[in-house]
């Protein structure tokens, strides 16, 4: 299992907005991608723009490439792409 | 419950004495402190020192006060704080 954390900031006025989104997201393209195991959206408490997306996979490959160089990835921007004001970090971690 | 993400870096060839150090720290200490869900030590695949510890709190202040202010960090930093080779970033996030 490896853990995607990307970060993203969003508009203050486009929270409950952007939430849904993600939840929508998920249900039509994410979790229909091979080796999704499962996501948690947070919400920053310092920074209220801030949230990360915390996106299990099953392997790095499954979304550095089963994902990210699938159809489903223009998909999923083109639900949730809208919502950034800046250009989302995107990092891959391991449970030692 | 909140997330604690604590973004610290480890010498590479600290890894598996840091690993062990975290181990002993949250059996002795973290696991007492009040409010102590769990934890989760994750591993940069792309930044090979960079680690990151996911703690969970069930409230806000059982890290902020009840934690940090009490003799237990102290007793924290002391197992792991000399593994650190640049000054950990700690954030909270909530889940919407």
């Amino acid at each position: 299992m490896i853990l995607e954390i990307a970060c993203v900031e969003i508009a203050p006025d486009r929270h409950a907005e952007f939430e849904a989104a993600v939840e929508r997201a998920v249900a039509e393209v994410l979790s229909q991608s091979p080796g999704f195991l499962g996501i948690t959206v947070l919400r920053g408490i310092e920074s209220p723009e801030a949230y990360q997306l915390h996106i299990s996979w099953e392997t790095l490959e499954d979304h550095t490439i089963g994902f990210r160089e699938s159809e489903r990835f223009a998909d999923w921007r083109a639900i949730i792409g809208g919502f950034f004001i800046a250009p989302p970090a995107v990092a891959h971690w391991s449970i030692p």
